[in-house]
């Protein structure tokens, strides 16, 4: 018994949670066994990372090998714990952001040199990857509207600026070009966008 | 400027807290701006660390690399924030515990490969390393009767058995054969092991 795993990548605000919510929903009335979970956090421990990860200002002092470090000490506890024993029991795992989103955010975008981070994310996922990435692509100036018009406040990681989601951006249309990765236009509506990744779903895994 | 970086290291219950306050004061004493921090902790992010990893109970679904990654996040704010700064003006610092914890517990008493312990420390540290490590010295015995004399609730780790600090110790005495090392016994009195350490930083440092 081996399961799938599934992760959904993208810049704050391009509606990856929305989808991975819609894919759950179409999952689990079509008799699938689908555990959801989010990263940072996923697990009690995690989520207590998480908080620490999202409190504070931008410009804190917020050292970025921390940072780093703080995400793999999630990962690598969310994939002992639930992911790995989810997949081992033949359950479909969907997760919003993973290792993809390391790369971009502290790598491409903060500047960690990518061997560190690849040795990282290596060891955190206890070298298991994703078996399809589901990227949400939305340019950077559709992500700030969305931040904007949701009434909660930022957390540290929402206040970057543009230069800083676009790198990310750029890098994620870079990773997007191995095999494991869909694209999407994040765009579009929920519902086409929902069709699309579930078409790419169904010819893949069934 | 160049500070002087001191660290303290031993099992639980050898006496090293006490015999790090006997320096700081004997510093201060001296006239030396010293700085007395700890880990995992140090900062504020590092003591809501220090709770993560002193929390719940052996036996626990506890990942060890979950583990090792959050004690060198803490470590990794810990330098940038305060150790780093204090050295670059001039000041002593002496920390309880740092790197080598992570040599002899993650590594030789919960078996992580001592490559990947090695990259994640000089990673944390920013590839400082101490100037004088002082290694407190006393058997397994002596420390699990320390433990009980202290009334207060064993954290997760001191829930341990004695192999776990057996090899802990043996791990030590190895990497003290390093010149950066001093070790003293652990069982003669605190006056007797401060006199020791005090004539040691002496012949170094003055």
């Amino acid at each position: 018994m081996s399961g799938i795993f599934v992760t959904f990548e993208g810049i704050e605000g391009c509606g990856k949670s929305t989808q991975l919510l819609m894919l759950v929903d179409w999952l689990r009335k079509n008799g699938y066994e689908t555990v959801a979970t989010r990263e940072p956090g996923g697990t009690e421990m995690g989520e207590k990372i998480r908080a620490i990860l999202q409190s504070g200002n931008r410009g804190d002092v917020f050292c970025i090998r921390a940072e780093i470090l703080l995400f793999e000490a999630s990962r690598a506890q969310h994939m002992e714990e639930k992911i790995l024993p989810a997949l081992e029991s033949g359950k479909i795992v969907l997760c919003d952001r993973f290792f993809d989103s390391t790369v971009v955010y502290q790598g491409a975008a903060r500047g960690i040199d990518a061997d560190i981070v690849k040795f990282l994310n290596v060891f955190a996922s206890h070298g298991r990857s994703p078996d399809l990435t589901a990227l949400i692509d939305v340019d950077v100036g559709a992500c700030f509207k969305r931040i904007a018009a949701s009434n909660r406040r930022r957390d540290r990681i929402e206040q970057e600026d543009a230069i800083f989601f676009e790198k990310a951006r750029n890098c994620y249309l870079k990773l997007a070009e191995e095999k494991r990765f869909f694209t999407v236009d994040g765009t579009a509506s929920a519902e086409i966008i929902h069709e699309k990744i579930k078409d790419e779903f169904g010819r893949r895994f069934f």
